[in-house]
């Protein structure tokens, strides 16, 4: 005999496949979705699959968007000579948590990695270039993650960017070398902006 | 201007309501599912809200079930002799674990709290007696929770059957005082089992 019901059993797998859930924890939260009233458990289905649902890709900067423009790039109080190029729409929020940033987002959804063939066409930098060319851009600040992949994206697109009289920043690091953005504190990520350097 | 937009703080508030998922990882979790494909995301929701909504109790033990009679119930190769009394179902799925156990069981749903004003009619006793009625039951096994509320209950429970001439056993304290018995390890569990003592 299976030691779980087959409907136990398939919410177990499903919540497995989640980054940091083992076969243990999702045997926890299983069984306590399991004692939950049916509204909560259709509330938190249905957050999970409406939230994806209204998920969608700011047409600008490639954040995360329920309309057609992120919140930072509809709101008319940002400055909008600055854009920080960030590889992940998490990593706009790592950046909104600090309050300390007031300019637009440019997110490349990805870095340059040679290794896994994920070259410059792969990710959003033809999109950044164009933004460019329209938008009264003086400074690009490169916060890409401070790894092998993050810093050869960086020094890439600095390149590139040189030429055409952008100024080039590169967030200070501040950051511990080798980790995530997304985990970063607020305290840290603050000092990594106020020291960025000309590249 | 908030951190997050609407459909992802909403994700984020309701995974940060299941146990042992704060803030943090609600929102690590919050964006992982953002970024995974819709046909996935539709995956997990689903197994969520049909799993909770398939779940009944067994009409005979009042475990999780997807029919009538739970998997052990309806299992003719089960020794219907023995009973095994525990809390919860999620205790039963820790039973079987084990693989050592081949009786029936029964889920009080609930232990004997005069603090909480749960009191023997509050959880499944009565049950429990009318089975000893009806079937063939040799020997009940009180398999509680080793703290305050499981001995108070099978304290009860063998002052109950004592009188019905059904022998009662109790698991013995090989499982950590204190603790719970979904999170005990399947050796100790079965030295549990193995040194169960007359009550």
């Amino acid at each position: 005999m299976s030691q779980q019901i087959e409907p136990i059993q398939r919410m177990v797998s499903a919540l497995a496949r989640l980054p940091g859930i083992g076969q243990k924890t999702a045997q926890r939260l299983a069984y306590h979705i399991v004692s939950l009233p049916l509204e909560d458990v259709h509330d938190i289905a249905n957050s999970i699959w409406q939230g994806r649902k209204a998920i969608r890709y700011c047409e600008t900067c490639g954040n995360y968007a329920s309309q057609e423009h992120c919140a930072v790039c509809a709101n008319p109080t940002r400055h909008n000579g600055q854009i920080c190029v960030v590889r992940d729409p998490r990593d706009v929020a790592a950046m909104e948590r600090m309050h300390d940033y007031h300019g637009l987002y440019h997110v490349l959804h990805g870095t340059l990695s040679p290794m896994d063939g994920v070259g410059p066409d792969d990710i959003h930098i033809r999109e950044l270039l164009a933004r460019l060319g329209q938008e009264n851009v003086t400074e690009v600040i490169l916060a890409t993650n401070p790894d092998i992949e993050g810093e050869a994206t960086a020094t890439y697109i600095a390149r590139l960017l040189k030429p055409m009289g952008v100024r080039c920043t590169r967030i200070a690091h501040g950051v511990p070398v080798g980790s995530d953005l997304e985990y970063a504190d607020e305290v840290t990520l603050s000092k990594a902006l106020e020291g960025r350097r000309e590249m």
